[in-house]
């Protein structure tokens, strides 16, 4: 499991004075990218670099308790599945402080090239680094 | 159906060039907004006024499309189920000059009290409104 | 005057429940894609198709008075100077319900080759665009 | 001087492919907000807890160098200005990799009552705070 925190921001909550709900989808999008920092110019490298991207092709949610400004987001991330040129990623986030489990969302990308928006089987550099987030027994891949 | 139209922004695009996915969401509540302006004092008089929300407990989400910086995004709304205190919403947003389908989002949100965030029967002039745009027949409810 | 108007979003606010300062510039900035609106293309048609873009060199901002969910923001722009290769707009934000000013924003923006980040001189049907908005006295000039 | 680092994060370049200028005022914020971090529960306890805010009355900004996906953006703060109710932030953006600048910022806020949005005298935890980071010596305090 790959974990990732981060604080809740000033700007991330809404008129209801909680964390907007897109905004829980951008902070997977960072769990995924510090998730890739070790790949060579990380995240930004394959994207800007290589013009390869992994845009999201489905996205599940559910929504378990509100963040609010002050808290501290933690994530687990796991790679659920991985094919040859789609994966999907599972998050579980909570609230740091009180281990609170806040929102659980599978999120499945597929590697695709930026230039003409086509899938592309995963290069070996990232399936080298998902593969390591692969939980190891079928027991640990809890369903969403 | 409820329709729904708004451009792409210059900031709502990634370092992908494509619209952030997360942004898909915030275009569909939006859209819900727009759908609830007939409400005394619109959806702000419901959030700021009577604090009452609407936070999302699920979203699903399916990207068949990217949408850019010059496109026009045009979502339709349907309530697809109403509850006593739930509501399940489904969007379908179209590049609004090609009409190729985009997203097919669901969304299902829990009426709450926002001063506890505890769950609300549905109010009645809430209600009113959504009524209205649930599908007249069962053919018209197509699944997600 | 160019007079441009949109409602204050959901998300627009932060945890101080007022409309999050840097907004105001992107509020401005939506004023300034409308204004070049009928452009070919529009200001995407600028930043995408021929890659050319505005980008900012200098902003000034007087906050007077904060905006909230439920508020509509209406924008005056009028292009202050106009160089060469630059130009200065000047913003003044108001409360659409109560016409009380919120803000008054200067921002220079200089015209770039998105692709080198060189400032370029002003395109001909940009510049015919821009200099309608030149206030034609120099009394209706006042300063920020 | 306090220093911040964060990195430029994917969705926040604009369809230039450039950070989007007003994000700059963002980053100034969440440096202001983890200078003040020492406060008993951080910025947050002072918004959310009591109540009070910084709102922004003044923004003065110079853009030097654009910023990208893949930098990172360090920032330095000084307290230029200390009064009564107000206080005057000075930021300096550079690019954490080449060391290169990217903007100045100058930024007054107003300690305010978020209740009713009036002015404050700055508490004395607060003041304490901000005072470490006035520049001892005259020479120190460029102008921007």
């Amino acid at each position: 499991v790959f974990v990732y925190e981060r604080p809740v921001r000033f700007e991330d909550v809404d008129a209801a004075r909680i964390v907007f709900f897109p905004k829980f989808l951008a902070y997977c999008h960072e769990a995924m990218e510090a998730m890739l920092a070790s790949l060579d110019g990380g995240y930004a490298g394959l994207v800007v670099g290589r013009q390869i991207g992994m845009p999201a092709v489905r996205v599940e949610a559910d929504f378990e308790a509100p963040l609010r400004f002050g808290d501290v987001v933690r994530i687990h991330v796991i790679v659920e599945q991985l094919g040859r040129t789609s994966c999907a990623l599972r998050y579980e986030l909570f609230n740091a402080k009180t281990s609170e489990l806040s929102a659980r969302i599978r999120h499945i990308v597929v590697l695709s090239d930026l230039r003409v928006l086509k899938k592309l089987p995963i290069p070996d550099d990232v399936r080298a680094e998902l593969v390591k987030h692969v939980p190891a027994s079928p027991e640990s891949s809890s369903k969403l």
